[in-house]
């Protein structure tokens, strides 16, 4: 049984269950970079970082899973009062799952080296099992 | 002819064009959210700051169209050292159009009232002509 | 001893101890609000949040202690695809304790109604002993 | 004569005028920093992003004055739909002038390569007549 606000919400679209599924996942992945991107960041409190992506991430529609990876590189060696770093999108990866009807989206944020870019991509989208 | 770079990212992807054009609108609205929301705003300077979140999406892969609008009547006399206010997603309007291969998305974020929600929805989304 | 990078960056400041303490806590109030307002947030991961915001200021320079608590009053009976919310300032209480020097400097950030502002403000000031 | 929220606001201060006023300077270096860092920009809408940043800071208290540059150098060459780049702290150069009281404070944020830092610091801080 669908719930009243996103019974509400639907009818605003016009696409198909694997568009919106797809769009729901961009969403997110666009969320997670412009939201942390600049936070300030070192090897103490990564960790602790990547969980509060995750779960900031898990709260929102249709998302199944999410994994977020920071790339402890450049924290090495970061000691003392200025030594720390921004997030930057090159350190960010981020696997999504998104479920929407009956399809199911595997999205990734990575940082690609032969375009210098942090590509958002749709790694799989599949049906699933009525839920 | 595909530019060297989105040759190299494409291979990346396994969905379809639609699919596709989904995704990359909705990361634009995800980044438009949660990279401007917060951000100083009064009467003064709102016109100017819905120009540069056009801008900064118009740089954006596949965007070929994009309006903003700030509602203006939570920035009503609001004058002095203390009058300004933080945009927040509900003063936010935004109507976007991705182009991917053949396939045309016109996507939007709008506050609904019924939901008391910042939606972003897929309007429409149709097949072009080849670029 | 002081480290090496703080003696470099020293040189570029022309004020007093105090003025420093109260420049670098303003830094870092301006830095949460910021970053983090606009966030997803519900009753499950405000904990969690709090905890990230708090851990990403202390590394910062020159903070000695630092508490972040989020209004959960928005958050209540929100459960279900759409029923979370954005962190806003007016959600937001902080209580920052930085040192320079021989300074200490206890700075907040909280919602004052009366101005209908998340003021930040310096709730005092010392003179502290030599570290 | 002081606006009624400014008095209000007045009475949770516990510090001098030029402390005030570094502290107020510090708010918003931090603000342009972590509201902006991030943003997709080109060359195309660089100086648009300035002056929306420029905007932003002029709105908030106290602010008599403020330049923000944003360094072209990594813009160079982008051109195509991945060529873009997102904001970082080290491209930015901000001037600003802040005014409390009978004390005028000139803050800077510069990245200072020495030390690898986007330094916010504090250039000169005056006393000023009485406005």
């Amino acid at each position: 049984m669908k719930r009243e606000r996103e019974k509400l919400a639907e009818k605003y679209f016009n696409c198909s269950e694997s568009e919106r599924a797809a769009f729901e996942a961009g969403i997110k992945l666009g969320t997670i970079y412009h939201q942390f991107v600049g936070t300030p960041i070192n090897e103490e409190n990564a960790g602790l970082l990547e969980r509060a992506m995750v779960e900031g991430t898990m709260i929102q529609p249709f998302v199944i899973d999410a994994e977020v990876h920071i790339e402890r590189g450049p924290l090495r060696s970061k000691k003392g009062e200025f030594d720390y770093v921004s997030l930057s999108g090159s350190m960010l990866a981020v696997r999504l799952v998104v479920g929407y009807g009956n399809v199911k989206v595997i999205a990734r944020m990575k940082h690609i080296s032969e375009i210098n870019y942090p590509l958002m991509y749709i790694e799989d989208i599949t049906r699933i099992e009525e839920r």
